[in-house]
């Protein structure tokens, strides 16, 4: 656990101030797994995926659409371009992709934050893109600007959280051509933990680095990777001019992107698990291959986003087998390819963040902790397929990681773990209780929640009988009332309110 | 799928007017799982806990309580007796173990219902003791036998339940001296399902065998498994004489047992993992030894039932990381002795059926899926640490066990499952909804629950938005006035019927 320091970049009385009023903020290190994966594929099954994903890219190919220039790079690399069409020979995307850092460090203003992404490491984000949001007082609602910044105060309040996320729910208040610069303002000025920029125009990917250089100065974002942002694959094999805009301002400036199909599976890859990840496997070559040919070494990370259809409504549905399966499966790919994984969250369909949102999200929470996954988008806040942004889910769910941590330590076999003199000192039908060992490793032995119900059962039903969602809203306000934003250099803060004062007056407002 | 055939072992014209109006019922053939086990210990700390196991027998030993026959016993075999404490030299527990098969099948009167346990077998039964019940409408109450019997009907409507358990709650309303009969009598009659039998005393275990005899024939009883009855060890290291009294009698019959320590972590075990793993694994190889001394080859399992413990309050908690380690681990230990593995269940320490008991219920069948479970207990309707058994968790729990059977399956690389022609068939940017493949393959391609909601948030809100307890009240209500009892022999049913009543009728009701 890293205590935040209240290290400053400058001085200032403002911020002493905020430093020494201050809650202190415990913050849990990004997972370093001491357990193995989970392999549901076997070496014959990768192979054959393997296989067929190297035959998708040279007989199929894949689409780069109203994007030239980037037609002219696979041509140069040694592809065969017909149309927009890029079919890439057998084992050249593969090669491409050799040059991407099988692990990197996503850098952030208060340097005990940092984290590592790749190699046994998980990382957790919050949820990312809801345009609604709900909770239990107010229902659901469009999200605007302030719930934004309600959830970058709860993720910055958040043990389990390393990450600060990105679009935490989109503010519907602020027009949709300015939207990147109050959002990344807010993560930038509410959180000291990392975050991931715009990549909804290539333009706001280029304002997205312009604020980084601002924060962290312009020397130090050319070395490091200060962002990790999400560039979605427009599956099936399709690469939008936008994402790939998007992605090729943060390649060519050492920023770190997931490239990651979206799939809804039966929509946008076949009906099967090998077929989807065989489709999964050949997009993330292309479009890792691709990020590399923009400069090489730049930080990738291989995603996977699938989930299963309801063949009778045509609804996405989350927390099901299917999507593990795969999840598993494109964990595995991953890894033989060396490059860091994306994947899962604490996914469901729930409209309500009830017991179907619990097992859906926990389904999806234990793949991904197995499944080898690296970055977790969506670890916590995701109701409803993903259209909404709950605020008792987030703090539920947020609370879940803590099992993560937990669990990824695996099993201690030290002397003091295998507990032998415990066993001897308390003997047949005694009772550990106050028993040596027990009194020194007690505090640490048992994961606790922070949130749930464990109280007997009297007690829970003088206290009013609640269930989860209302022990979540209390803990929602508690967390916003103790809130205090981390101090920030005065001349930064200065900086960046020019900046986005700037650029919003440079141009008029868009609502499309 | 085995659809409810409607064999009947006799005739009759209520069984056949029985027959005739059933409702078909569907019910999943028991998992044979085609994915491996999760390993979350290496082989160097397999070998420490197994050789601190065997310290544990020999140096410390363990109690057979009000015993003397099985002391006699275990000093004919080679162990050192000392009182009731018994120390049994190192290798010799294992020893006697390898007589207990490592697969059995236990019979029912429905042989399409017949269930192996062992190997990569997994059999799902539902929550056992609880002494109150919870609904939506009633809230929680003590249960009574009427809950029993719809509990058990619930069982035998649930397609992904494949045994009807045993004490599905404890009906208070009956005397605890003749309970027993009215519960076996329950699941005989209203279930073909197979079924546990009593263990509160060894008279309780012998009526059930005698009951059996009933219903199956005395020949094929004294032949087959017919019941797989749960024999708690008094943890630590202690073996009551009531357990094992009914244990003597059922291995004596040549029925299955589980042997299957019960701890709450901290309390009756060491706070450690590894600790409680070889205090589990000690007790486990001294409990089946002893079964096998009663009759080598009988059929066993090695159970394990394993909490944690919240340090603040003192109680039972569950979905947490430990657990589910300890889950892992005990599997890894069963499969090296080649014995069936029983352990897991939909366990939560929540008052309602609301995230909480989701989350925690769906991070322990997670575990018991990947942790080679063969016997799951508990699979579906525990609420509040095993104290009660709700109506709608029942529901919800048997919903997601669907889920297991999906996922155990694995990934079929078959090459319809791989799927390359339909990827050619759509190419780049296409849809896969109407393809031949997807035409193919939708129906059996994606695992749907039969309870969660999948509607457009529009039509949900419509139709009251409602949460997961009051879909889950719905089906219940549905169940049970769909249910038909199966047909059952007019003769079999009244000799049943008149064993119960003279049983109850040869002695006075106890209450304690």
């Amino acid at each position: 656990m890293a205590q935040t320091s209240g290290r400053r970049r400058g001085g200032g009385g403002a911020a002493r101030r905020a430093e020494r009023t201050a809650v202190s903020i415990e913050t849990a290190r990004y997972i370093e797994r001491n357990i193995p994966n989970f392999e549901i594929l076997t070496e014959e099954a990768l192979q054959i995926i393997e296989q067929n994903a190297e035959t998708v890219l040279e007989e199929i190919g894949v689409n780069f659409v109203d994007n030239p220039a980037a037609l002219e790079r696979w041509r140069e690399a040694g592809a065969e371009v017909e149309g927009e069409r890029v079919r890439i020979p057998r084992g050249l995307a593969r090669q491409l992709c050799a040059t991407a850092p099988a692990r990197f460090t996503q850098h952030t203003r208060n340097p005990e934050r940092n984290v590592e992404i790749g190699g046994k490491s998980l990382v957790l984000a919050p949820v990312y893109g809801p345009p609604f949001v709900r909770d239990a007082a107010g229902g659901r609602r469009y999200a605007v600007m302030e719930d934004f910044r309600n959830f970058v105060r709860l993720g910055y309040m958040s043990k389990y959280l390393h990450h600060s996320g990105g679009t935490v729910c989109e503010p519907t208040d602020v027009p949709v051509n300015k939207r990147h610069l109050d959002m990344l303002h807010a993560h930038m000025t509410l959180s000291d933990k990392p975050f991931m920029g715009s990549v909804t125009e290539p333009s706001r990917a280029q304002d997205s680095v312009e604020m980084c250089d601002i924060l962290f100065g312009r020397d130090f974002v050319r070395d490091h990777a200060v962002m990790t942002s999400l560039i979605n694959v427009n599956s099936p094999l399709t690469f939008d001019s936008t994402m790939m805009g998007a992605m090729e301002v943060y390649a060519a400036a050492g920023q770190a992107c997931i490239v990651s199909p979206f799939i809804v599976g039966g929509a946008m890859a076949p009906v099967s698990v090998a077929g989807t990840l065989t489709q999964v496997l050949a997009e993330v070559l292309a479009g890792i291959a691709y990020n590399q040919m923009i400069r090489p070494g730049a930080p990738a990370i291989f995603g996977c986003f699938v989930t299963s259809i309801d063949m009778n409504s045509g609804a996405p549905t989350f927390g099901t087998p299917e999507a593990s399966q795969i999840l598993y499966g494109a964990g595995q790919l991953a890894l033989r390819l060396n490059l860091p994984f994306r994947s899962g969250g604490a996914l469901c369909g729930s409209k309500l963040p009830d017991a179907q949102a619990g097992y859906e999200s926990a389904n999806t929470l234990n793949a991904s902790l197995l499944g080898g996954v690296n970055f977790m988008l969506h670890a916590c806040g995701w109701l409803e397929g993903g259209l909404v942004a709950s605020y008792e889910k987030f703090v539920m769910d947020a609370d879940q990681l803590g099992i993560l941590h937990k669990m990824a330590q695996g099993v201690d076999i030290s002397e003091n773990g295998q507990a032998m003199d415990a066993i001897r000192e308390v003997g047949p039908g005694g009772h550990y209780l106050g028993c040596a060992h027990t009194q020194a490793n007690f505090k640490d032995a048992f994961w606790r929640t922070d949130l749930f119900d464990y109280k007997p059962f009297e007690t829970w039903d003088e206290e009013g009988a609640r269930d989860t969602q209302t022990l979540a809203s209390a803990r929602v306000a508690k967390l916003l009332s103790d809130y205090r934003q981390p101090p920030l250099d005065p001349a930064i803060t200065e900086a960046l309110q020019v900046f986005v004062r700037q650029k919003k007056e440079s141009m008029p407002d868009a609502f499309v």
